[in-house]
């Protein structure tokens, strides 16, 4: 039997009509759609993938085990992920080795920070696979912003706000543009680095980029440090303006 | 009269079918259809928009009055782009003011490295602008290498080959995944620079990553040093995988 191919499907930013037309066919033709998601939640990958999912799809629900209850840093936290990507990969393999195409959801751009990776390195040896890139998650920020990011020789540096303090500081400080990603709880640390940088004055906050309850504000002006998933900080570039 | 609205449409990488859903329908819609290209060529983007422009829009190119002829740090270039954008905008601002909406067809995304911002900056207070985010050049050609570029904590660098070889290399050797963009003639340094960073093992080159003429390849094993346009180096991250 032939086997089936694994799709890595780029998603986009959120507003659904971001997908790529070549994202939409691909999930037309999918007999098997699957996607990452919290326990007991739709997700947002199969929300913002709605509209496109035919209705005789067979849909693979892969949850995480845990998302905030351990710290990412933890062993516990990356053991039981490594448990969960390999149990993915095998049921996902099982579509496979029965010659089924399971396309695989990914919000933003597969290859770009995406939780696609983890099970595309264990099963990209056994099986065929192809990916289709999306627009970033940052890039519909910016968008939402409507502020250019990168002129000239600008050199951009995209950041997880997960990184300690210290590093942060260190590489926001050397930036030309910079994108702070993964905001969270780490809001307070983001926005300290970029005050002692020098950059709070620059920054932008934008939540949910093209979705309906996009956000943008300056940094300076959020009165809060709550930030969701999908929010990140943005330091547009000043390169060379002919 | 309602003036016409400048929407700066982002093409993606070079596949025609990597447009998003909402720039096909931007394109359908749009009576006046823009796009930057060297004088006497048909230009890249409008290429890749091809299929999407319907029979009766009008085209309104715009040329380049340099590219390569003139280094880009002399001052003779800055005077020489800055008066074409001018000019470039008070076409596009006629068009505008006369009610007609006008599509300004953007390789990649338009608010990352674009020309579109040009004249974006420079029409923006005076007409109503929207922004149609693309896939990326550079997402396209990692997604032709088949290779995730970043992982957990990895911080992402995008410099521009044409930096400095002493900006370079330290900017290089900082980073955790790395894209260099705008190779042209300046791949010898470039590579000169991965090298000293200890990142040359690492780098893949990517040509027309999406399109036809797609090619991938350890820049170890590229044997010349002839880059287009439409090539990046990618070194991508080893961070986090649980």
């Amino acid at each position: 039997m032939t086997p089936g191919r694994l799709v890595g499907v780029g998603l986009g930013p959120g507003d659904p009509d971001l997908l790529t037309v070549k994202a939409v066919r691909a999930l037309e033709a999918a007999p098997v759609v699957s996607y990452f998601a919290k326990a007991g939640r739709r997700g947002n990958a199969r929300t913002i993938a709605d509209r496109w999912i035919p209705a005789g799809a067979e849909e693979l629900p892969l949850h995480y085990p845990v998302t905030v209850e351990i710290p990412f840093d933890h062993p516990d936290y990356a053991a039981a992920l490594s448990r969960f990507y390999a149990e993915a990969a095998d049921r996902l393999a099982g579509h496979l080795d029965a010659g089924r195409d399971v396309a695989l959801l990914c919000e933003g751009d597969p290859l770009f920070y995406g939780s696609f990776m983890h099970l595309y390195v264990r099963l990209r040896d056994r099986f065929p696979c192809a990916i289709v890139p999306g627009v970033t998650g940052m890039s519909g920020c910016w968008t939402a912003a409507g502020e250019p990011m990168t002129w000239g020789d600008d050199v951009l540096t995209v950041v997880p706000g997960t990184l300690a303090a210290e590093p942060l500081l260190a590489r926001l400080a050397a930036a030309d543009a910079a994108v702070v990603m993964k905001l969270g709880r780490n809001l307070p640390k983001v926005r300290a680095a970029l005050a002692a940088a020098g950059l709070l004055e620059r920054a932008l906050y934008v939540e949910r980029g093209t979705m309906a309850a996009e956000a943008v504000m300056r940094l300076a002006d959020k009165p809060d440090d709550v930030a969701p998933y999908f929010s990140v900080v943005l330091v547009p570039g000043r390169g060379r303006r002919p």
